[in-house]
């Protein structure tokens, strides 16, 4: 093989191999990242607990160590309610461990991370990252414009194929397809938290379907073999896990009973006795034509799924996988 | 392409196509099953909710539709313990959806599912499938060793690396590697649930690893990619997700704070709020070079991961993946 099957992002990022190293924010170091884009790979500074002037010092001395493209990486939450009984109860909760570990007094909950804003777009209109990437969303568009005019290319992660599309529609250059497997924070910024847990492989082509600009796999992901499989893998109903129906957990579509029993999980009887209490409610809703309490078993690939008898479907699967196979090993 | 990249598994189970179709008790028909193994694939017919004179009726059907290779499916789980405390919690929570429903008195909760047994043994020995496959686990070996004797194919599901290990070790002949996006009951059967929530591209890998026999991926595959993915990704350390750290969802691997935390998850402050008061405990640990409440962010392929210099990684990845997609592409 001479090339990559797709060199779009390669070209976007100006790297020459399709790897970005993780931002990790408080551990990724300037030498780490100056590593990684002297290898060939996107270098990434994680920004989100440094104010400007340690961005700029860091900055500096990764251009002291490369002159490849780098991506520096910015938390855009909304800022923190206050709420005081959390604050206090959260004080409880660990006082006992500040004690074993003779710590003085407990600080006050404040802010430490802070979000994208006003000064730190200035300081990158001055330093001219070839890449900035955001997690938990876009900053709002007066602070994303000025980068993008200024030719910086803008990376976002989304959790769900509609966190994706919503991206793309706020103008980011490629979107980062962040897997249940993957460590560190959740990127979820518009879904609500649980329905946002979507394993890489089923994550990927859904958000491959559902957006035009190129998409980067994330979770689950350490050697070739994994690399390997998310250049092949590159549509989505909501499932979840629930006992109520038998007793044991499944995953299967999200209706009215699913909803109704998730706060009940942890007080149902064992599998399958369960069966015997739901059975009537799944016959009563079968025979009207109502979904409302049947078991939709399904995985988290069920937006990809197609009609068609088995034949034709074994036929069609072996077809795409043997075109698949040849196009990425190029 | 003019054969798969791995052969072991179409031996194995006398198919053309490393596809298997799900067994999905109470949904899959004999003539499902025999389109799916007439065209290449493996059929499957779930058993878990049929009796003896049910599995030989559906025996016969798919006979008469098809001679090839096809795998009978069968619950494993141990009987379940009654707690009428449960039963009556429950039976309060349906009596509305009863009511709704005009359905009459509810059913007491009694066990509709049979384990595999020695009825079932019997039958099987008489009808001599090709494939038998379990989920929950393996039968006692008193009723495993007789299908293996007898020249059965022995399939079941591992959710994590050590329950295929365990799976090996009990003597089955391929393992079926169930990721968290799978659809359906969660295969577990040694790990506790919560720790089984292994994404399919995270899983696949760590399992092929840990186990000598062919491994058969579940979960989030829906097409030609998935299984080119599959394929492609053809060791682990345990991670959950936890607010404790920063207030927001976070994947890290476990410890003792995390665990201390697990039950209180959504009670403590918004991000970035609880930075500042899990922050001295951070510190402390580090200073000390304990884990116990350090931030460990890593994901679920932890298990993968090598300790490389970044160029060395790069370069590493990238001979890596060219290897394994020459080597799928065949």
């Amino acid at each position: 093989m001479t090339t990559w099957p797709d060199t779009r992002l390669l070209d976007l990022l100006q790297i020459e191999h399709p790897i970005i190293q993780a931002p990790m924010a408080g551990s990724a170091t300037p030498a780490l990242a100056a590593a990684a884009s002297n290898a060939g790979a996107l270098g990434s500074l994680g920004c989100a607990m440094m104010d400007t002037g340690a961005v700029r010092g860091a900055v500096g001395e990764l251009r002291d160590r490369s002159n490849r493209a780098f991506n520096l990486n910015f938390f855009c939450h909304a800022p923190p309610g206050h709420d005081p009984a959390r604050d206090a109860r959260a004080a409880e909760l660990l006082a006992p461990f500040y004690r074993e570990l003779g710590l003085g007094e407990m600080p006050a909950a404040l802010a430490t991370n802070f979000p994208f804003g006003e000064e730190m777009l200035e300081l990158l209109l001055e330093l001219r990252p070839q890449v900035a990437s955001f997690h938990f969303g876009l900053p709002d568009e007066a602070l994303v414009r000025p980068l993008k005019d200024a030719g910086v290319v803008i990376l976002s992660s989304a959790t769900t194929p509609g966190e994706a599309r919503r991206l793309e529609a706020m103008g980011v250059d490629a979107i980062i397809a962040q897997g249940f497997e993957a460590g560190g924070h959740r990127g979820h910024f518009a879904a609500p938290y649980e329905s946002t847990w979507i394993g890489t492989l089923a994550l990927v082509p859904q958000v491959v379907d559902a957006v035009r600009v190129p998409v980067i796999a994330a979770g689950g992901i350490a050697d070739g073999r994994g690399i390997a499989a998310a250049l092949a893998a590159a549509s989505g109903e909501d499932t979840a896990m629930t006992r109520a129906f038998s007793g044991r957990p499944a995953r299967g579509i999200r209706n009215r009973y699913l909803d109704a029993m998730a706060p009940h999980e942890e007080t149902l009887p064992d599998f399958p006795l369960m069966n015997t209490l739901a059975g009537p409610l799944r016959k009563a809703c079968a025979a009207r034509g109502s979904g409302d309490f049947i078991a939709l078993w399904a995985g988290q690939a069920v937006g990809l799924n197609r009609t068609l008898p088995a034949a034709e479907l074994v036929e069609t699967l072996v077809a795409e996988t043997r075109a698949r196979l040849a196009a990425v090993a190029g």
